[in-house]
Order: structure tokens, then C-alpha cells, then sequence
């Protein structure tokens, strides 16, 4: 076991922020795919955080990303709908934009939509669930990926890993927030058992022809397989045609053909549906939020587990004690500041 | 093998439509109630064909449904928010009144979103999702059901079997439409087992003391479980939060509380929310509705299935040919319309 290093949050996030300013992303651009990325590391959730950086470094070199893009507002559209042009940028900092506004057009009209459009796309989805909790809202958000999943009773990638989430406001509480692949499993997830050379369980993927596997580079140059069968499949082909096809932006497999690689970041849309539960609950008995803790409460009651503890869990841990890098990602860190787009 | 009769979609619906009219449904009820219970025997979707009439007798029997009750769109929502109050009477009329008016919010705020409260609740939710797709818009439709599944990694009935419905126009063809429980399989099909006295495949469901089953008898009387693990668990929460909480109705522990038994219809309510592809696409590349028959193609090119084709091939058929009905059917249908709530 190499030693670790232990970062404040702050730390980590300064010296994020200053390898993809010295790799030429502007100042919004930068701050916000950084803020996603430190998160995901504080939250322990490893498929979002430092490891992503390549990538996106990646991205950017190959001249798949607008480095000097500022996402902005599309003006009149209809009452709920909030559209962003991330003008071949990053997506987050296109979603750090629209969502007060998403979340002012949800308290008028009770619901809205967020539609990020031509981003290089790069998120956690539960980092704009949580944006929308904290505001008191409740909300869905999806997006399609690059084709590398076969729809039930097919053979070959279509549908991209379209992860599907879902945030409830807890005042008081961290909020009830899932973020599931609608693969069995995320890409990420068969990437690093490919790093550390071990087999995937079985149902997860399928081979070039279409037979099952557990060998990760099979799986990545076949298919994977979607949750929960033909039920995963209808949810990750409607998160097509809601989040690419019907918000004017590119299909997974669309995506793929335009990018030629599934290496680099993906151009394509988001969509996130934001709910007042006061709106939704005017002129009925009861509050919405204080109903919904003893929904919690029975769950937990019978020894079930709320999504996302382990991540709110790791978040204390960071939050009080720091994160901890291992010496070789501490390294690559120094290498990206370093060299640059020569990194990579 | 009985021999069976065959039966026009006009003549089904007048037999079942008398039925609910001498059981003392008003006529607006009786009619909307009776188109739902036809289309599913016109859709062989025998799980909410004429099996369902008893129940309906039995819940207006008990007392449980107001049989006379006229729904009304409550005033002055949000202007995203059709709000219809059913006023205690079967789901399908307020659900029948309030469609046109989401329909109209849809297209002019871009999305919106019908709340149905205090109906006693029967429902098929493709019928629902169909009249939108008809209207060119998507939607998404869910609900409460009773409290009959256990949340993953628990041991007792706490959510419903939940149904999460999606429907997207397809002009000139028959929508994509699913319609899925979030249970492995709908209670309806668990009740079908029971009475073929057949065993469950294993994994529907745990028995009271929450071990796994395959008896439907046990089943009943313990719990069914999520389609899909953790993910399908998240996504029956999410159900209940936001089609039961949210839009301030009863979960569906709530609903099995105030009604003590499965063997009635439950009072609930129902989310539907609609979406303007035309109004999400503006301003975009691309017609959304032609995009999607490329999506479709793909699917079916590699041997896949759309959802909901066996229900459609069964609709041309009923259409073409008329409904056939066993005689044990026919026999049932004219006990209820002989004997009225004496029949149950």
C-alpha cells in the first residue's frame, strides 16, 4: 500500500481549478467542472472524481470542447422551459447558469424544465439534483451518453448508459437523491475494473457478438446490458428520446458517430424537470416534507437503506478530516499542472 | 376447452357500461370507468379487462367510491398545474376531464403536469399516456398503488407496485408507449397466478416472514419485490413522493391504512406529466417526431421489440374482428347485470 496525502476540499479545488486553467479552460468553465469533480472525490464517489480529469483534458486537446465558450440564457421560450446554449462548452457551468432560473420558473408555474443544449458533457446528475433540493424543489434529470448499451432482446450498443436521478428535499437532512446508470452498470464502473484487472459480474455486459462476458475489454468493445431488463431498457430508450431527441440535441448513438471514440467527453444535451412540492400541495391536507419523513422513516425502519448515504457519509468524513489522494494520483495531479495538454 | 363468444368493442362496452349504470355509478363515471376496462379486453391486457368489473362492485359495495361524484378542475393553480378533484369517484372520469385541459398547459408552458386527488383509483396508465400521444405530446404517468412491495434490503410491504408510465407520439403509427410496474410484476399477474393456481417465478416476491417464494398465496400475504434491485426501489419511492406526497394524496401504505384490505380500490391520486416536443425543440435542428422513427428503426433493426406491440396486434385484431370472451366471462357479465351489488 503506497502512503496517501491528505487535501482539504479547498486545496484539491485550487489545484483542479489551476490544471484546466493552465489547459486553457476559461475562468466559468474551469471553476465548474472543477466543483463537480472535487465533489465527486469528497463524496468518495471515485467514477467522478480526480480520475475524470483526464478525460477532459483529453477532450480538450482533441479540439472537442470550446474552451473559450460563456453558456448563455435562450431567450423566449415557452413559460416553463429554461434553455441554455452551452455553445460547445462544458456543461456544467451551462447548468450552473440555468438552474436559479429553472428553479424561479418552477416556484411560478409549479414546473419546469431545464434544457442544456450542445455541451461536452461531463456531470454527476445528482451534483444539479442537489442544487435543486437545496432550493426546496424536488426534481428528475437525465441525459444520454454514447451508445454503448444493447436495448433488451438486441445486439449491438444503442443506447447510451442514460443515467436517470431523482432528488426530494430534506430541510434538516441531506436530501433523497439517487443517480442510477439505466445500464446494470456505469461505464465507469467497467472502466476501472478494466484498470484493476478484474472480471465483471455476470448479466452486466455482452460481447461483439452478442454472447454474455465478464471481461471488461469484451464488454467495452461489445455491449452493455440494460437494469432490470426490459423495464431498463423503456426507461433508457424514453431518457433518448426526452433528453436528446425531443430537446433538439444529439442521441447517444448519434453522439458517438460525431466523437468516433467513446475516450473523449460526449456532445449532447441534459434535461432536468424541477417540482415545487408547495405548488403541487396548495389547497391539500398535510406538508409534503414533514409527510415524506415518515415515509423515510419506514424504510429505514425495516433495516432498508436511503440512496446516497454512503456518499453523504464520505462527505462528512471529507468535510471534517480532508481527502485523501493516493501518492500516484497526487503525481498525475502534479504531471496535469505541469505539462499541460502534453499530459495527455 | 369452452367454446367462446365473440363480441363487438360497441357491444362490450354497452354490457359493461349497464353493468356500472344498475350498480349505481352516474353516467360519467360509468362511461369513463367502462372505456378503461374495454380497451384493456380489446388490448388482451386481460389484467385490466372485465376481470376488474368485480372489484369496481366491490368497492362500490363497501362504500369506498362516491358513486354519484362529478370531478371538477380545482381554480387557480399554478399555471403549470391542472388540478382535477375527484371528489371521492373512480379515477377515470376526473383523469377523462382533466387530459384536454394538460394538453392546453402543455403546449403553451412548454410542460405541465395533471394532479388527480381523491379519486378511488383504477386505472390503466397507458389508457392515460394514449390520449396525450394522440395529442402529439410525451408524457410521464405514475402512481401510488397499496402498500404491497417491499423496499430493497427490507422485509415488509411499504411501497405500491407503483406504475411508471411513458408514452411519445408517433404520427401514423400506433405510439411508443410503456407501462410498467415497478414491482417485478404487477399484482394483477400475481392475482392471475393465484386463481390459474400456478407458481410465481422465483424472485416476484417474499413471503410474510421475508423469505423468498413462489407461492401466490404467500406472496400476497408477504411482500413482492422491485423490478430491477436498488434502482427499481428508488424509482417506486420516487413514485410515492411525488404521486402521493407531493401532490398532497396518500401513499400506498396510507391508502391500505384507510381501506384495510387489497381487495378494493384504493383512494389516490395520480400524477401525469406532458411535454411539448414542438416546444422543447424550438429553435433546434431537426424534426423531433422523425428523429425518433430513426431511434425506432435501430431498435427493431437488431431484433429488438418496442414496448406495448402485443397490446396493439391485439387491438387491430379486436378491431378487425371483434373481443372474444370465454363463456365463464359471458356468464359473469350477466350475473352483474341481473343481480347488481348482490352479485359480489
Amino acid at each position: 500500500m503506497s502512503s496517501t496525502v491528505v487535501l482539504t476540499i479547498e486545496a484539491l479545488h485550487e489545484r483542479v481549478e489551476a490544471i484546466f486553467s493552465k489547459a486553457g479552460l476559461n475562468p466559468v468553465q474551469a471553476g465548474a467542472i472543477t466543483r463537480v469533480i472535487v465533489a465527486g472525490e469528497r463524496d468518495a464517489c471515485k467514477s467522478h472524481g480526480v480520475y475524470r480529469i483526464e478525460g477532459a483534458l483529453r477532450t480538450i486537446k482533441a479540439g472537442k470542447v470550446n474552451p473559450d465558450a460563456v453558456a448563455e440564457l435562450v431567450p423566449q421560450q415557452a413559460p416553463a422551459i429554461v434553455r441554455v446554449d452551452a455553445k460547445g462548452g462544458f456543461a456544467n457551468s451551462a447548468l450552473e447558469l440555468g438552474i436559479p432560473e429553472l428553479a424561479a420558473r418552477a416556484r411560478s408555474c409549479g414546473t419546469a424544465a431545464l434544457v442544456v443544449n450542445d455541451a461536452a458533457h461531463f456531470s454527476a446528475l445528482w451534483v444539479e439534483v442537489e442544487a435543486l433540493t437545496d432550493r426546496g424543489l424536488a426534481c428528475l434529470a437525465m441525459c444520454p451518453s454514447y451508445a454503448t448499451v444493447a436495448p433488451t432482446g438486441g445486439n449491438k450498443p444503442l443506447l447510451g448508459t442514460n443515467p436517470f436521478a431523482f432528488g426530494w428535499p430534506r430541510p434538516g437532512h441531506q436530501p433523497y437523491v439517487f443517480d442510477n446508470a439505466t445500464s446494470v452498470a456505469a461505464r465507469g464502473e467497467i472502466e476501472l475494473h478494466r484498470r484493476a484487472g478484474k472480471p465483471l459480474p455476470e448479466g452486466w455486459a455482452i460481447d461483439s457478438k452478442g454472447r454474455p462476458t465478464t471481461d471488461p475489454e469484451a464488454a467495452l468493445a461489445g455491449a452493455m446490458l440494460p437494469f432490470g431488463g426490459h423495464k431498463g431498457s423503456a426507461i433508457g430508450t424514453m431518457i433518448e428520446l426526452l433528453a436528446g431527441i425531443m430537446i433538439g440535441d444529439l442521441t447517444s448513438s448519434e453522439a458517438l458517430e460525431v466523437l468516433g471514440t467513446t475516450t473523449l467527453y460526449p456532445s449532447h444535451g441534459e434535461l432536468v424537470i424541477a417540482f415545487s412540492p408547495e405548488a403541487f400541495s396548495t389547497g391539500r391536507a398535510g406538508n409534503p416534507l414533514s409527510r415524506a419523513e415518515t415515509l423515510f422513516e419506514a424504510i429505514l425502519g425495516q433495516g432498508a437503506r436511503l440512496p446516497s448515504q454512503r456518499r453523504f457519509l464520505a462527505r462528512a468524513k471529507s468535510e471534517r478530516d480532508g481527502i485523501n489522494l493516493s501518492q500516484q494520483e497526487m503525481a498525475q495531479l502534479d504531471h496535469f499542472l505541469d505539462r499541460g495538454l502534453d499530459a495527455v
